[in-house]
Formats: structure tokens, sequence, C-alpha cells
């Protein structure tokens, strides 16, 4: 597939799922409107929209049809934002700005910004139980996927991530604990993103065991990536300020490993990922050029 | 059914309710300690698990065996719960008295509290996914369970009456507008632990018919029983102080309507929700007993 090109394929992807993302979601008019603004605002502030992708991209590698998982993979989207949207919060990270834009709680408040994050969880499991629309997969696995998605969501999974997170500021901590905040914060959707993808592409045991394994790898390489970014990169492309975790008296890969270290175990995930894939052929050729660009991104 | 004790029938149920949840919940141990903690202070600080026991009574009233539903029914306290925890932060309605205890941020800070609702939230919607404990209903059934609640517990339901409710703050509003916060911030859910109960009871669509006539009186009597006890009631058996709806320019029946009035509607909702009733044997009686409860409680 020497065509292939990931950059238009991003864009496709990303095109479908904001179109669908705009269908699942209340217009900004709907009762109580501040609410429904507040909702699409941080929705539609320029996410990659890498955890739908990812599991579009899962699909393909398994011979599924992306088309017929775009509404979970929105889901994954839905949950993921609303996780920054209470991240950002005065009493959490307080960052004033995401994505570049102002955070939601500076633009409607704190407490419309609270209850906008919950929204978004509650309308992410409302749309992964709604099965009237498009081909829904049969009802015994849409409760797999609920589950798996609540899992990687809840208190031994995202959420679980952030409090120790939270709890470690200002702390030192060794390696091991930074590792559970990274595989919790971050690690655990993206795996389950690409689960999404692999089970709701039928995909066979064995291709499941590899696609987590290369979940893991880039779940990890993407937070190694962000703390090198945080450390390097430039305030506009981040979106937000440069060395705001370091200020925060938060624990980051290089902080702790230094710099080098830290640019080669994420070579190693890079290359673990991969290898993960060496059975696909070129239908996983998204997710090799998606592992890529995590580990080479600037933003 | 002379001999029915509806205070025996509470106190089992709560007992089985209580017990059932601890089973549900990850221990006070379990990594991060502080999480799971919260986790169970706000769940068990003493609640009456009115809608479980709404779900278990519906089930009965139509010849169900509320034993199967019992997990599903916990489901509904986990959400519950999470609306009380990020009510009561600062940021909210700011109450620091929960229960008759410490509100959750007064103990565990903010951040865990914020988190602590995400945690419940989440787990709610996996307790209901989850298929492989005891003699689970049919997937598709349980899809429309999860969709049921997860509109109930939207935009469009308790969040948009909370919403609404924050935004009505310390301004005058009109007898529709208060009815819309009560319906979606109490109501909704009410109604939706009944449904919950009728169609895990498998009722006919008559008997569901009924129960929502039920069920949509019964949650705004309940609303109405709230705003007359912060007039008149005793902070002690209020478990927050008395008043405090009002001092914080909230919006209230007897404040809108009279004491009078307020009472009347009460006891009118009351008359309807028996009304509803009429088709059903002595198996509605605690159906029955519970809206009497409602009306007369005086916490």
């Amino acid at each position: 597939m020497d065509s292939f090109d990931i950059q238009t394929y991003l864009q496709q992807k990303k095109a479908l799922v904001d179109k669908t993302l705009n269908t699942l979601l209340p217009d900004k008019e709907t009762f109580p409107a501040s609410l429904h603004q507040a909702m699409r605002y941080c929705l539609f502030a320029g996410g990659k929209r890498l955890r739908p992708i990812l599991a579009l991209a899962a699909a393909e590698a398994v011979g599924g049809k992306p088309d017929r998982l775009i509404r979970q993979a929105c889901a994954l989207e839905l949950l993921h934002t609303y996780t920054l949207i209470h991240d950002d919060l005065p009493a959490m990270d307080n960052d004033d700005y995401r994505r570049g834009c102002l955070a939601t709680h500076k633009v409607f408040g704190e407490a419309i910004a609270v209850l906008t994050g919950d929204a978004l969880l509650t309308e992410a499991f409302k749309v992964l139980a709604d099965h009237r629309q498009g081909s829904p997969p049969e009802p015994a696995q849409t409760l797999a996927i609920i589950k798996l998605i609540a899992e990687a969501g809840g208190s031994q999974g995202v959420i679980g991530g952030q409090v120790v997170d939270l709890e470690s500021e200002g702390k030192t901590i060794g390696k091991d604990l930074l590792e559970y905040i990274h595989i919790h914060k971050t690690g655990k959707l993206i795996t389950a993103s690409v689960m999404l993808g692999a089970l709701l592409g039928r995909a066979r045991e064995k291709e499941i065991d590899c696609l987590e394994k290369y979940a893991k790898a880039v779940g990890l390489a993407f937070q190694i990536t962000d703390d090198i970014l945080d450390m390097l990169g430039s305030t506009k492309k981040l979106g937000k300020k440069v060395g705001s975790d370091t200020k925060k008296g938060k624990a980051t890969y290089p902080g702790i490993l230094g710099m080098d270290a830290a640019k080669k175990m994420q070579q190693t995930l890079f290359n673990q990922a991969i290898q993960a894939l060496q059975s696909f052929g070129e239908e996983a050729e998204p997710l090799r050029a998606i592992a890529k660009i995590i580990i080479e991104r600037d933003k």
C-alpha cells in the first residue's frame, strides 16, 4: 500500500467522526441551552479524535467495516471529552486552556462545567446502548462493549489514574507509580478504543491479543510523548502552557528518567506496537501509521 | 393484606439493597484507596434507598420477583448518589451536609468529590451492563434499561433539571419553570426507577402506563414535600439546614403557591398516584404505602 497517506486517512476519519458527533448531540438550542452549548463547545474545540479513529482503524485491521461502528467510536470521544472538562477544573488541574481554547469552566463557569462533563459521560452510555439506528451488533456484544468502556473509564481505570495523579502532585514518585498514572489516565481508554474496534470488527481471539499489545504500547507512548512535548514543545501547538505539568509539580517521564531515556522508551514502545502487528497485512497500515504519528507529533 | 407493614417492608428492602451495594463496589482498600473510600462514604451515609425500593416494589406490583433485579435497582442508587455529591459541591449548591453527615467534598476535598461522583456514575452503567451474575434479563432488554437510565440521568433529565435550578437561583420564576426543575431534577429518575422495576418484572403494556402515571405523581409529590419540609422541618431530621433552599434564593412550591396550595397539590398528586394503581390488587400495596410515606415523611 505504497499510496497510503495517513494525513488523508486521518482527515477523512475525523470528518466522519465530527459529522456523526454533530448528529448524536442535541442541538445547541435544546433546553437548557447553556448546557447543550457547553457540551458542544468542548467537543468541537479541535480534538484530533484519536480514540474514535483508533477504533475505526482497529476494525479495519481485522477486516471489519468501520462505517458500522461509527456511533460507538463517537461514544469514546464523548467520554474522553468529559474527562478533559473535569480535569481542567480549578479543583483539579486548574487549566485555563484546552485544545488551544479557553477551558469549559472559563467560558461557562464551574457549575456548568461539572454538569457538562456529567452529561457527556451519560450521553456516551446512551449512544452505546441505543440500538435503533444503523446496523447494530448483537445486544450481548453491545453489553460487553459497555462494560469494557465503563471499566476503562471507572475507578480502576481513567478516574483512578487521575486520582493518583492529583495525589502525587509535588511529591517525589518512582517510575512504577508514574507508569500507573499514565497507564490508567491515558492508556486504559486508548486500549479500550482499540478493543472496541476489534470486537465490533469481529476480530478473532489471536487478533484481539495482538491488538491489545499494540494498544498498550501506543497508549503509554502517547503519554510519554505528551510529557516530552510538555517540556520541549511550543504553547501554540500544544494548546496549553509549556512546562505546565512540571510547574505543577507533576512527575513526568523525562523528569524521572531524563530526556534521553524517555525518548529511548518512546522508541521502544513504538517498536513494540509495530511488532504486535507483525501478523497483519496492509489492512493494519493505518494502525502502524498512527503509532508513528503519535510519537512524532509536535502537539 | 391487613397485616402489611410498610416499615418492615422498607427495612427489609433497604437491608437487601445495602448488602448488595456492599458487594457491588470495590472494597475501600482497593487502590486508589481514597477514591474507593469516598465512593463508599456517601453511598453508606444513611440513604433511604427510595429509588431501588421503588424499582423492587414496581416489579412486585406486576408479579415479578424483586430478587432478580436487585443489582439493577442498586445501579439507581449509585447514580442518585453521584448526583448528590456533585450537587453539594461549592460551585453548585454549596452544601456542607448531606443525609446528616458532612458532604463528600468537605471530607475528601473537591477534586476527589468530583471524581467520586464520576466513578459512581460510571459504576452504575457497569453494574447495569454486567451480565455475568444472577439470572440476567435478555440482553436487548438490558440495553433498553441502560438507555432509559441514561436518558433519565442525562442533559434532558436530571442534569438538565440541575442546570435550570442553578440558573434560576435568586430569580423570580413561575410555576411552569419550577415544575420543569422538579420533574427533571427529581421526577425523571424516580419515574425511571419505577419503569426499571416494571420492565424487569415483565409488566404488560397497560401496567406500564399505569405505573408511569403513578411514578410521575409520586416524583413530583416527593419534591413538593421536600420544599414544604425545607420551610417547616427540623435540621436534625432533614440532615441539612431548614430554609436552606429559600435562603439560597431557590424557588419552592410553598414559596410560589403559598403553603396551603402546596399542601393541596401534594394531596392531589397522592390521590393521582393511588388512582393510577386502581387496577392493581394487593401486590401493589407496597407502592401505595410508599406514596403515603413520601408525602407524610418528616425528613
